[in-house]
């Protein structure tokens, strides 16, 4: 089983990294980053580097994709040589998934027309502006199609695949491999949950100072 | 200020990322991927490379440093250009930190001695053996170290320290835009909560399909 992760310039590294974590855990399976461009791939704070193994052309078949999201998908939307690509490997995968602004790419590539699917909290408007029905869940199953929220669930998103790939038991093992008992010292997660005025003030586009 | 992030062969992803992805919104901050060499750094998997922009003689005196863990620490142990280094930073850091194994690092270079700390739930005892007094705790402060127990728990360290150093207010920012609303689809992260059968499976060395 061959599982793609997409990168591009300015996406964000727990969006990639946190389902990865998950994902290559799974037995007989290889995990490849992949870009448009093979060598280091820049995350959207700049100060993060991950190399893509292989080129769009060298992956044609992944049985599962994983798209993350970052500042740099609204961008990226635009880029045909990507979008095309997730068209066509979507022809043949097992599983098309995403985190955060992620299910843009994928909703622009056409893939999420009526769907139910999810983004980041911040991109509801975005997302059903190209086609997709957001909802408000952390993991959005809809036929082959998981999407997650924002950054942080793409850990959510990856155990719960390997729970339906490798069985409930394989994937306990290895969320007790991760320590994966989540303890935040805050309960701001969501925006149901964190101070109205924190939420009001990041919906208002005062979340510059700490993106 | 600046947070150093060390890699070594063998690390595992997570560790590193998930803490960066919380202290790299940190205001006025630069972070830095450092290894003994600079270049691609090649995770426990051997299908991850992210990239170090400098070497260990490039950054003296940074005022975070964060050592991720992973199969590869063991090795790391008689690394003694690695232990030396956190030796000489750890003189006039701010914090000294770590995730999962990453602890038997800073231990070696002589750093927890009487200390209370934590690790991996695997790797309490060799913990130990290293002069540190692990607790069970998730994120263990003790002075200036603070120790995050396995993989994943290094995003509650690197929240809890962004919330020292900005504020709770920043911090819950933080966690809101990184939609850090855990919801695993299991309750198996700790070996408190996992089945005990698979807890024994694991200590007895039955990990190795999973890892």
């Amino acid at each position: 089983m061959q599982i793609a992760i997409l990168l591009y310039d300015r996406f964000t590294s727990l969006d990639a990294i946190g389902p990865y974590e998950m994902l290559c855990r799974l037995p007989d399976t290889e995990t490849v980053f992949v870009a448009e461009q093979a060598g280091p791939v820049t995350n959207d704070k700049g100060s993060l580097r991950i190399v893509a193994e292989k080129t769009l052309d060298e992956v044609r078949t992944p049985d599962i994709v994983v798209v993350p999201g970052g500042p740099g998908t609204r961008e990226t939307l635009r880029n045909e040589a990507l979008t095309d690509w997730l068209r066509a490997v979507d022809a043949t995968t097992t599983w098309t998934t995403s985190v955060c602004t992620g299910s843009m790419l994928l909703a622009a590539a056409g893939l999420l027309k009526g769907r139910r699917a999810t983004t980041h909290w911040l991109g509801y408007d975005e997302l059903a502006a190209l086609g997709a029905e957001p909802t408000g869940e952390r993991v959005v199953t809809d036929g082959k199609y998981i999407t997650a929220a924002g950054v942080s669930s793409g850990i959510d998103m990856g155990l719960t695949l390997v729970g339906r790939l490798a069985g409930d038991e394989y994937a306990q093992a290895v969320q007790l491999l991760t320590e994966y008992d989540p303890q935040p010292p805050y309960d701001a997660g969501s925006p149901l949950k964190a101070p109205a005025e924190l939420v009001a003030r990041l919906r208002s586009g005062g979340h510059a100072v700490v993106e």
